[in-house]
């Protein structure tokens, strides 16, 4: 038999996620088992997504390969084991079907792109490792669910199984030592509840100064709040947040949106040495929230922060006015207003009234001076694949 | 019996503390009683101290009255209620022996003023009640301890218990529905330790957004983590900082108080809505501080910070010129450094090495643009009898 000296291809695109009750600790590092459940929105991939094709030849030379946006870049240990598990599951497939080609015995380069600025800090990496895993899967026609990858997705970075599903995503943390029944599963999909948005204000940010992963197990290990969050407010919290997703009852969803982020930086806060991920411009925008939604005489607006000081609002599209517009009132010297969705949005007129808000102008000047870029979005889909491929017949990662 | 036309007075003053374990949460508001114990030190009143006259007359026409710091001002509810509880005691000792004036039955005047700036958000409270319940304890020449005169400036200002006495002194905040047993007692005497200082950082603050009365209760009754904090950490935290003291241990000291201070405002970020009274400035102290001890190789400084953005750093005299000194190079330009204290600082050289350390640029950036004043303090004594009256002998206020 000839050798075989094509180049396998397949492309994905994956979103990124942002929870509404947040991961925070791992009960097993090594295996990036979470201490508590999570649950997130799945953001549309018309506005954040990361595009990643897996391509693999017996033409490559060895070792494995990854571009990350043009450059090359070192294999961390979390990818090696993504693609260490992904090579099994291929070559378990091709040892029940002489027919299949071998892939599971090339060597792999992976080329992927985010269509946003890394820079903006925004967690890329959910939105990596899920694109990445879901690419290979394709590329080795794996029958796994989503689900099952999600179990492997995991294993690059914790919320990157969140990123499998389109929608309302949970992330369930598990109990088993060996991580098999910590999975994501999807609590909704899209369509059961479209209008959800997100507009996120980025922050011009001093570079974070804690990155999570260490951040995480400080905070595990010194916080004597910590314990309770994961024992009573997370179980307590994932119940109620399910059920505002199934009953789209967004005053529950917003009320709970807020308390756990404000409860996970609390925490933060709470570790030895403190980590503090929000800033001024972050608790002003908190600030910011409160007003709308004070002024709209319930909860219009929700916001939560990560592990740095941007700030995501969620809103229903019917408020948008009120949340997206007086954003825009605002902010409307920021960068991000010029697309699509954020030139549907009216700069709403009763930002005159808050500008003669004497309480709100230290409020309003933080806000404008440390706000420099904005996303708008929304609930979107999955990973999916696509034609577009980045790397060439030849197997040339294309520059893009 | 001719009517009994004098005047009679007697001064005091009071210092302010500042706690390290810090009192959050009324388990009764109207009792001023607190959901756990705190512990504190007392700063010497050579630089933070209320002066405070007590006076009463039957030449003085009816009702009680006040006049802080120049202006009158109308007496509260905590406030009638300590000269209530105050006048009953000398009532008692009044019907016990007929040869005592009857100055339980005289209209009370109180003339009291803060040798600091009230603008510069420091605990005020705490050092007036205390004043104005030792004040008249002396004018009515009740036998009482200061333990005992504690339940009675408890109810002023809950912190003012802990005025009552100069060192390090525990508020046990007690079980009894009555409140009896809620009382400051004196752990040690300043002489037991006298060599801790303290370097109040007075941070260019907007306006407190949130009382701290109103403050905790919110967190009380909306913070899942505070019950936490009530239940597990306090306790624990208390007995441990009692030996801390005893020892002269400040590496223990020190880890408590910057653990304590961190917990409490976690519980305040947990509250809904999040109360915030840290702000940026007060972060980068925070790192400043974290840099100091890191340099030193062991724990010389520790921060904590009240209702407020000002942060408070004890050390201990012999660390005079890494602590005090290290700020003094970097915020040379604040008001204060010409007091006495001050003036003995060195400013410390290893400056010119932060000032190079890329990663703290925005920390001394903030900080110096933040800090517009700071003062130099240390452990002191209680509150003391003074000649000085601030009524003359018309009973008339003397402007200062």
């Amino acid at each position: 038999m000839a050798e075989d000296k094509s180049i396998y291809c397949a492309s994905v695109t994956a979103p990124v996620n942002i929870a509404v009750v947040k991961y925070w600790g791992k009960r097993d590092p090594k295996l990036n088992l979470p201490t508590n459940s999570s649950l997130s929105v799945t953001l549309s991939q018309s506005d954040l997504r990361t595009h990643t094709t897996a391509s693999c030849s017996s033409t490559y030379p060895p070792p494995d390969t990854l571009i990350l946006n043009g450059q090359s870049e070192e294999l961390n240990n979390r990818t090696l084991t993504c693609l260490k598990l992904l090579r099994s599951m291929r070559a378990e497939l091709e040892s029940s079907d002489a027919t299949l080609p071998k892939l599971s015995q090339h060597p792999l380069k992976v080329v992927t792109a985010n269509n946003f600025p890394t820079a903006a800090g925004l967690a890329s990496s959910a939105a990596g490792f899920a694109a990445l895993v879901y690419a290979i899967a394709q590329l080795y026609q794996l029958p796994h669910s989503p689900t099952e990858l999600s179990r492997i997705a995991r294993q690059g970075s914790g919320s990157a199984c969140r990123s499998l599903f389109g929608g309302y995503v949970a992330w369930e943390g598990g109990e088993k030592a060996d991580g098999s029944d910590s999975l994501a599963v999807q609590v909704a999909p899209p369509s059961h509840w479209p209008g959800m948005r997100a507009l996120i204000l980025v922050v011009s940010a001093a570079k974070k100064g804690v990155s999570s992963t260490s951040g995480m197990q400080q905070t595990c290990t010194t916080s004597a709040l910590f314990q309770h969050r994961v024992k009573d407010v997370v179980p307590r919290v994932m119940g109620q947040m399910k059920e505002a997703v199934e009953k789209k009852d967004f005053d529950k969803f917003a009320e709970i949106t807020m308390r756990d982020s404000n409860n996970f930086h609390a925490c933060c806060l709470d570790t030895t040495p403190p980590i503090f991920y929000m800033n001024d411009v972050s608790r002003a925008a908190v600030r910011m929230v409160e007003w709308i939604n004070e002024k709209a005489g319930r909860r219009v607006a929700a916001y939560t922060f990560d592990a740095g000081p941007n700030c995501v609002v969620y809103y229903e599209e019917g408020s948008g006015r009120e949340v997206a517009g007086t954003f825009k009132g605002l902010l409307g010297g920021a960068a991000g207003w010029d697309g699509e969705r954020g030139r549907a949005v009216e700069a709403a007129e009763e930002m005159a009234g808050l500008k003669e808000d004497k309480a709100l102008a230290s409020v309003v000047e933080t806000l404008t001076a440390g706000v420099n870029r904005v996303i708008l979005t929304g609930v979107g889909e999955g990973p999916m694949k696509v034609d577009e491929h980045l790397v060439d017949e030849k197997g040339e990662a294309v520059v893009s």
